[in-house]
């Protein structure tokens, strides 16, 4: 069955197309398909900005104002909102999305939550083809919002031209999680709720942990034919107010002058490359993982062989083998 | 080649022993594969606990405590610290790990810590492995450590006969943060710093969210032959201090009181069939995304087909079905 209907709406800029193929692509990865190779042709016009940072740092407050600033400047704003941190319950940032629908009253800003289900690599993939269908649905900008710090969030904001880290005075956590992570693939450092004293020290502290760590996100190659040549782009730091909305000009300077770096540089052709190749790999295992574990859960071959894993006449690894043998591969 | 002489000085109880093979183990999978094809026959002895919480919430106090405790009862225990959220630095918990070794000065204590290499489901797939080897190096508890929340944390402690989750008085966002992830696979709640003001309030904020949650972990299934019995586990909460140990006598009983239960129920049949099944799928995940990634940065006709991609003359989902493909399945 086909998704012509719908796509043409998308194509007209109809909202709601745009939620129903969002959610359609979320819960049938044989459907995104379909989706994505119809829509694939028309993409690639929207910047990507990926905004993250501890619960409590003012994530919702921050994005309120840039769309605001974005919408103001006549710009269609997408705003997905990922969570990667709940398997079973299912979004914890689904309050802040409320809150922050009810703030927008323009139809230039749509938002979107999505929460990990549970699939491997799934979360990344379904994230992937909204950004796709915003893309194609008009939205100049599309802004990712995540919490926490890990690997999930390095794989989310893999698509993201630009991201943003989000830091408030006084919370010396903070710091600690983003070493442990996200700094490696910050652009942009935002000092969040400079009126409170301590501000100028968190952005010291930031300063004094790019001093030491050498290399992050310096480095950003161009793989232009046979040579590489290495870009350098020194994290900025910037401190503001989302609530009343002061020194955002120097944010959206910096996100404009990032803009433009990767554009002068040729780097960007680089991160698509990079985009296409981490994409591919994330449907790639999640195509494979739905095949094995529908493989686990109902050939009748594994019950046997979990039996005789548990009598040890048998290991893991070996049953592993088995189950490779039994998909068809080697 | 053989790792023989090393499984025999691990099967002595050779503590360098234990240490090479876990490393072995955990950079190549294919000599993991073949040290849990020895030993896996010897496996089955330790206990495994699975401890979690937010950064402040004392897990190092508490595994140290109750680590001095074990060890005066005569038994082995081995340590496993698990970062998840670092993928390229390489662990956050590496000082917490050199201040617990410094702290024990005795043979029968066995501290590793595990940080993610960015392999998807390597770490839970080296967790396991750690857990075998130290299993079979006559560890009679083995403690899993790990931070923050999320489906990382779900995959590691699977192997985890009890889990046990730490809070602190006061610190409002935890659990918020064990509301979106961890909450589903807690057996034990342990509020440390009971001398802090706020411990009760701690407890009961528990309790009613244990009352408001219906069934999580409530409920164990012991599937026997074709019929499937329920046993119903309330989680625990035990407030301690462990600085002065107050209060772990009633940890203790409770960890006690769970094992027993498991094991009278006949649930933790269950539990080692869906250990089994975990694991191997973590295996054949980790076999499949080494295959498809050797693939993605190797073969020539990737960068064909992500030109192709990048021309729009392809999407990513048909350059993933091209690439099953060359694998040879389907």
């Amino acid at each position: 069955m086909g998704f012509e209907a719908l796509i043409d709406r998308l194509l007209k800029g109809d909202t709601r197309a745009a939620a129903r193929l969002i959610t359609i692509a979320e819960n049938d990865i044989g459907a995104a398909e379909e989706i994505i190779n119809s829509i694939y042709k028309h993409t690639g016009k929207a910047y990507i900005l990926g905004i993250t940072g501890a619960p409590g740092s003012g994530k919702s407050t921050l994005i309120s104002t840039l769309t605001n600033i974005f919408v103001k400047e006549g710009k269609k704003v997408g705003i997905i909102c990922v969570d990667p941190t709940s398997p079973l319950t299912g979004g914890a940032l689904l309050g802040d999305r409320i809150r922050m629908k009810k703030h927008f009253t323009t139809d230039n800003v749509f938002i979107r939550s999505m929460a990990n289900r549970g699939q491997l690599g799934g979360l990344a993939r379904a994230t992937e083809d909204a950004i796709k269908i915003l893309d194609v649905f008009g939205c100049d900008i599309v802004i990712i919002e995540t919490v926490g710090v890990g690997q999930s969030e390095v794989d989310i904001f893999r698509p993201a031209q630009s991201v943003l880290v989000l830091l408030v005075p006084g919370m010396g956590d903070d710091i600690q999680a983003i070493k442990a992570g996200i700094m490696e693939i910050t652009d942009i450092f935002v000092v969040n709720k400079m009126d409170l004293p301590g501000a100028d020290r968190k952005v010291s502290d930031i300063t004094q942990m790019l001093e030491l760590s050498m290399s992050f996100k310096y480095d950003y190659e161009n793989i232009n034919q046979d040579h590489a040549i290495v870009h350098k782009w020194t994290p900025k730091i910037v401190k503001l107010n989302s609530k009343t909305g002061e020194n955002f000009e120097n944010l959206l300077e910096i996100i404009n002058e990032h803009k433009a770096f990767l554009k002068e540089t040729g780097v960007i052709e680089n991160y698509n490359r990079k985009r296409i190749r981490n994409e591919t790999l994330q449907i790639l295992k999640h195509k494979l993982t739905k095949k094995v574990e529908g493989l686990i859960h109902s050939n009748s071959q594994i019950d046997e062989y979990i039996r005789l894993v548990m009598d040890k006449s048998m290991d893991p690894y070996s049953m592993a083998n088995l189950i490779i043998k039994l998909l068809g591969i080697e």
